[in-house]
Protein backbone atom coordinates (compact mmCIF):
# COMPACT_ATOMS: atom_id res chain seq x y z
CA UNK A 1 0.00 0.00 0.00
CA UNK A 2 1.34 3.47 -0.90
CA UNK A 3 1.49 6.40 1.88
CA UNK A 4 -0.98 8.11 0.30
CA UNK A 5 -3.62 5.30 0.81
CA UNK A 6 -2.13 4.55 3.89
CA UNK A 7 -5.15 4.91 7.04
CA UNK A 8 -1.81 5.61 9.44
CA UNK A 9 0.08 8.42 7.17
CA UNK A 10 -3.41 9.84 7.11
CA UNK A 11 -3.49 10.13 11.00
CA UNK A 12 0.34 11.56 10.78
CA UNK A 13 -0.83 14.11 8.58
CA UNK A 14 -4.19 15.13 10.37
CA UNK A 15 -6.42 13.85 7.20
CA UNK A 16 -7.90 11.26 10.05
CA UNK A 17 -8.13 12.78 13.21
CA UNK A 18 -6.27 10.87 16.38
CA UNK A 19 -5.80 10.81 20.00
CA UNK A 20 -2.73 11.87 19.48
CA UNK A 21 -0.14 11.37 23.00
CA UNK A 22 3.32 11.90 21.53
CA UNK A 23 4.64 13.63 18.46
CA UNK A 24 8.76 13.77 17.37
CA UNK A 25 10.35 14.39 14.33
CA UNK A 26 10.33 10.40 13.52
CA UNK A 27 7.23 9.33 15.57
CA UNK A 28 3.90 9.44 16.54
CA UNK A 29 1.28 8.04 19.21
CA UNK A 30 -1.79 7.70 19.83
CA UNK A 31 -4.71 5.63 21.35
CA UNK A 32 -6.20 2.48 19.77
CA UNK A 33 -9.79 2.64 19.45
CA UNK A 34 -10.50 -0.67 19.67
CA UNK A 35 -8.55 -0.86 22.75
CA UNK A 36 -7.99 -3.95 23.86
CA UNK A 37 -7.64 -2.57 27.66
CA UNK A 38 -7.64 0.90 29.21
CA UNK A 39 -4.49 2.90 27.55
CA UNK A 40 -3.55 0.80 24.38
CA UNK A 41 -2.11 2.98 22.22
CA UNK A 42 -0.20 2.47 18.88
CA UNK A 43 3.48 3.87 18.20
CA UNK A 44 4.36 4.40 14.52
CA UNK A 45 7.34 6.01 13.00
CA UNK A 46 6.96 8.62 10.26
CA UNK A 47 8.49 6.87 7.34
CA UNK A 48 5.99 4.13 5.81
CA UNK A 49 6.56 0.59 5.56
CA UNK A 50 4.72 -2.57 6.11
CA UNK A 51 7.60 -4.75 8.57
CA UNK A 52 9.55 -3.54 11.01
CA UNK A 53 12.50 -4.35 8.70
CA UNK A 54 11.78 -2.00 5.94
CA UNK A 55 12.17 1.23 8.99
CA UNK A 56 15.41 3.25 9.45
CA UNK A 57 17.29 2.47 12.48
CA UNK A 58 16.68 6.14 13.35
CA UNK A 59 13.13 5.81 13.80
CA UNK A 60 12.66 2.11 15.42
CA UNK A 61 15.14 3.74 17.95
CA UNK A 62 12.68 5.84 18.94
CA UNK A 63 9.83 3.73 19.48
CA UNK A 64 10.59 1.74 22.99
CA UNK A 65 11.60 4.67 24.73
CA UNK A 66 8.28 6.38 23.28
CA UNK A 67 6.69 2.82 24.53
CA UNK A 68 8.15 3.56 27.83
CA UNK A 69 6.93 7.11 28.09
CA UNK A 70 3.18 5.81 27.44
CA UNK A 71 3.60 3.10 29.58
CA UNK A 72 4.38 5.35 32.78
CA UNK A 73 2.06 7.77 32.10
CA UNK A 74 -1.01 4.86 31.98
CA UNK A 75 0.68 3.17 34.95
CA UNK A 76 -0.55 0.04 34.34
CA UNK A 77 2.31 -2.17 36.39
CA UNK A 78 1.50 -5.08 33.61
CA UNK A 79 1.75 -4.23 29.98
CA UNK A 80 2.69 -5.78 26.93
CA UNK A 81 4.33 -4.92 23.97
CA UNK A 82 3.41 -6.12 20.87
CA UNK A 83 4.46 -5.32 17.20
CA UNK A 84 3.16 -7.78 14.25
CA UNK A 85 4.79 -8.55 10.65
CA UNK A 86 2.62 -9.90 8.32
CA UNK A 87 -0.99 -11.04 7.93
CA UNK A 88 -0.32 -14.37 9.56
CA UNK A 89 1.23 -12.69 12.23
CA UNK A 90 -1.97 -10.89 12.96
CA UNK A 91 -0.96 -7.78 11.24
CA UNK A 92 -3.74 -5.82 9.82
CA UNK A 93 -2.65 -2.57 8.96
CA UNK A 94 -0.01 -2.14 6.73
CA UNK A 95 2.29 0.45 8.51
CA UNK A 96 4.56 -0.99 11.34
CA UNK A 97 2.73 -0.25 14.55
CA UNK A 98 3.91 -0.83 18.15
CA UNK A 99 0.85 -1.71 20.41
CA UNK A 100 1.62 -0.91 24.29
CA UNK A 101 -0.99 -2.64 25.25
CA UNK A 102 -2.43 -2.47 29.33
CA UNK A 103 -2.58 -5.98 31.31
CA UNK A 104 -5.16 -5.37 34.42
CA UNK A 105 -6.10 -8.86 34.42
CA UNK A 106 -6.74 -11.97 33.11
CA UNK A 107 -9.93 -11.29 30.59
CA UNK A 108 -8.62 -7.69 29.50
CA UNK A 109 -5.41 -7.22 27.24
CA UNK A 110 -3.56 -9.06 25.02
CA UNK A 111 -3.95 -13.27 25.01
CA UNK A 112 -0.99 -15.33 24.30
CA UNK A 113 -0.47 -18.59 23.48
CA UNK A 114 2.90 -20.55 23.87
CA UNK A 115 3.09 -23.20 21.71
CA UNK A 116 7.17 -24.18 22.81
CA UNK A 117 9.09 -26.62 21.22
CA UNK A 118 11.42 -29.47 22.73
CA UNK A 119 15.02 -28.35 23.14
CA UNK A 120 16.67 -29.87 19.93
CA UNK A 121 20.78 -28.74 20.89
CA UNK A 122 22.03 -30.10 17.65
CA UNK A 123 19.31 -28.60 15.70
CA UNK A 124 20.00 -24.69 17.11
CA UNK A 125 23.99 -25.08 16.70
CA UNK A 126 23.05 -25.73 13.53
CA UNK A 127 20.80 -22.93 13.15
CA UNK A 128 23.27 -20.64 15.05
CA UNK A 129 25.94 -21.45 12.75
CA UNK A 130 24.07 -20.83 10.16
CA UNK A 131 22.80 -17.16 11.48
CA UNK A 132 26.16 -15.85 12.93
CA UNK A 133 26.96 -16.15 9.13
CA UNK A 134 24.71 -14.29 7.99
CA UNK A 135 25.09 -11.47 11.18
CA UNK B 1 15.48 -10.18 41.87
CA UNK B 2 19.19 -9.08 41.91
CA UNK B 3 21.71 -8.93 38.93
CA UNK B 4 23.84 -11.95 40.68
CA UNK B 5 21.06 -13.91 40.71
CA UNK B 6 19.37 -13.32 37.26
CA UNK B 7 19.81 -16.13 34.56
CA UNK B 8 19.99 -13.16 31.49
CA UNK B 9 22.85 -11.03 33.72
CA UNK B 10 24.93 -14.69 34.02
CA UNK B 11 24.34 -15.37 30.25
CA UNK B 12 25.63 -11.67 29.90
CA UNK B 13 28.80 -12.42 31.53
CA UNK B 14 29.09 -15.82 30.36
CA UNK B 15 28.64 -17.38 33.20
CA UNK B 16 25.90 -19.39 31.60
CA UNK B 17 26.23 -20.36 27.83
CA UNK B 18 24.15 -19.28 25.29
CA UNK B 19 23.95 -19.24 21.39
CA UNK B 20 24.86 -15.38 21.40
CA UNK B 21 24.22 -13.77 17.93
CA UNK B 22 24.85 -10.11 18.64
CA UNK B 23 26.73 -8.02 21.13
CA UNK B 24 27.09 -4.22 21.51
CA UNK B 25 28.10 -2.15 24.72
CA UNK B 26 24.46 -1.99 24.99
CA UNK B 27 22.21 -4.82 24.24
CA UNK B 28 23.20 -8.75 23.83
CA UNK B 29 20.76 -11.01 21.70
CA UNK B 30 20.64 -15.22 21.52
CA UNK B 31 18.89 -17.77 20.27
CA UNK B 32 15.79 -18.99 22.85
CA UNK B 33 16.45 -22.79 23.98
CA UNK B 34 12.45 -23.42 23.66
CA UNK B 35 11.52 -21.90 20.97
CA UNK B 36 8.54 -21.51 19.32
CA UNK B 37 9.64 -21.16 15.64
CA UNK B 38 13.11 -21.82 14.06
CA UNK B 39 14.90 -18.41 14.48
CA UNK B 40 13.09 -17.16 17.65
CA UNK B 41 15.46 -15.17 19.22
CA UNK B 42 15.85 -12.92 22.28
CA UNK B 43 17.39 -9.40 22.72
CA UNK B 44 18.09 -8.43 26.13
CA UNK B 45 19.53 -4.62 27.38
CA UNK B 46 22.67 -5.46 29.46
CA UNK B 47 21.29 -3.13 32.41
CA UNK B 48 19.39 -5.43 34.70
CA UNK B 49 16.07 -4.04 34.87
CA UNK B 50 12.57 -6.31 34.87
CA UNK B 51 10.38 -4.03 32.63
CA UNK B 52 10.52 -2.08 30.25
CA UNK B 53 9.99 1.10 31.89
CA UNK B 54 12.99 0.46 34.22
CA UNK B 55 15.67 0.41 31.29
CA UNK B 56 17.70 3.63 30.10
CA UNK B 57 16.12 5.00 27.13
CA UNK B 58 19.92 4.42 25.39
CA UNK B 59 19.46 0.44 26.06
CA UNK B 60 15.85 0.27 24.74
CA UNK B 61 16.88 2.42 21.56
CA UNK B 62 19.05 -0.47 20.09
CA UNK B 63 16.35 -3.52 20.74
CA UNK B 64 14.16 -2.77 18.03
CA UNK B 65 17.44 -1.79 15.31
CA UNK B 66 19.13 -5.19 16.44
CA UNK B 67 15.87 -7.19 16.30
CA UNK B 68 15.78 -6.23 12.81
CA UNK B 69 18.99 -7.76 12.06
CA UNK B 70 18.45 -10.68 13.77
CA UNK B 71 14.59 -10.91 11.38
CA UNK B 72 16.73 -10.13 8.82
CA UNK B 73 19.41 -13.04 9.18
CA UNK B 74 16.50 -15.60 10.11
CA UNK B 75 14.86 -13.86 6.54
CA UNK B 76 11.70 -14.61 7.90
CA UNK B 77 9.08 -13.40 5.92
CA UNK B 78 6.31 -13.06 8.65
CA UNK B 79 7.24 -12.70 12.36
CA UNK B 80 6.19 -10.94 15.78
CA UNK B 81 7.89 -8.65 18.12
CA UNK B 82 6.67 -8.91 21.50
CA UNK B 83 8.06 -7.89 25.19
CA UNK B 84 5.97 -9.03 28.14
CA UNK B 85 5.85 -6.92 31.06
CA UNK B 86 4.98 -8.92 34.72
CA UNK B 87 3.69 -12.32 35.88
CA UNK B 88 0.50 -11.79 34.48
CA UNK B 89 1.05 -10.32 31.01
CA UNK B 90 3.47 -13.54 30.57
CA UNK B 91 6.83 -12.42 31.47
CA UNK B 92 8.70 -15.69 32.97
CA UNK B 93 12.34 -13.96 33.41
CA UNK B 94 12.72 -11.11 35.69
CA UNK B 95 15.02 -9.11 32.60
CA UNK B 96 13.71 -7.17 30.29
CA UNK B 97 13.54 -9.53 26.79
CA UNK B 98 12.10 -8.64 23.48
CA UNK B 99 11.06 -11.77 21.80
CA UNK B 100 11.62 -11.73 18.07
CA UNK B 101 9.81 -15.05 16.73
CA UNK B 102 9.12 -15.93 13.27
CA UNK B 103 5.87 -16.56 12.37
CA UNK B 104 5.97 -19.54 9.59
CA UNK B 105 2.50 -20.97 9.71
CA UNK B 106 -0.81 -20.90 11.97
CA UNK B 107 0.68 -23.76 14.31
CA UNK B 108 3.99 -22.40 14.87
CA UNK B 109 4.76 -19.02 16.53
CA UNK B 110 3.15 -16.89 18.43
CA UNK B 111 -0.22 -17.60 19.28
CA UNK B 112 -2.41 -14.21 19.66
CA UNK B 113 -6.46 -13.74 21.20
CA UNK B 114 -7.29 -10.49 20.68
CA UNK B 115 -10.45 -9.42 23.27
CA UNK B 116 -10.86 -6.33 21.96
CA UNK B 117 -13.25 -3.72 23.22
CA UNK B 118 -15.99 -1.38 22.03
CA UNK B 119 -14.85 1.92 21.08
CA UNK B 120 -16.58 4.44 23.30
CA UNK B 121 -15.65 7.83 22.53
CA UNK B 122 -16.68 9.37 25.50
CA UNK B 123 -14.06 7.30 27.73
CA UNK B 124 -11.32 7.28 25.24
CA UNK B 125 -11.72 11.52 25.34
CA UNK B 126 -11.75 11.23 29.10
CA UNK B 127 -8.68 8.83 29.54
CA UNK B 128 -7.02 11.17 25.94
CA UNK B 129 -7.39 13.91 28.56
CA UNK B 130 -6.28 12.57 31.32
CA UNK B 131 -3.03 11.34 30.08
CA UNK B 132 -2.15 14.09 28.01
CA UNK B 133 -1.73 15.74 31.24
CA UNK B 134 0.96 13.41 32.30
CA UNK B 135 3.24 13.10 29.32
Amino acid sequence: MSAAACIFCKIIRGEIPSFKLLETEKVFAFLDINPLSRGHALLIPKTHGEKLHDIPDAELSELLPAAKKLALAVGAPEYNILQNNGRGAHQIVGHVHVHMIPKPNPKEGLGIEWPAQDTDMDKLKALFEELKAKI
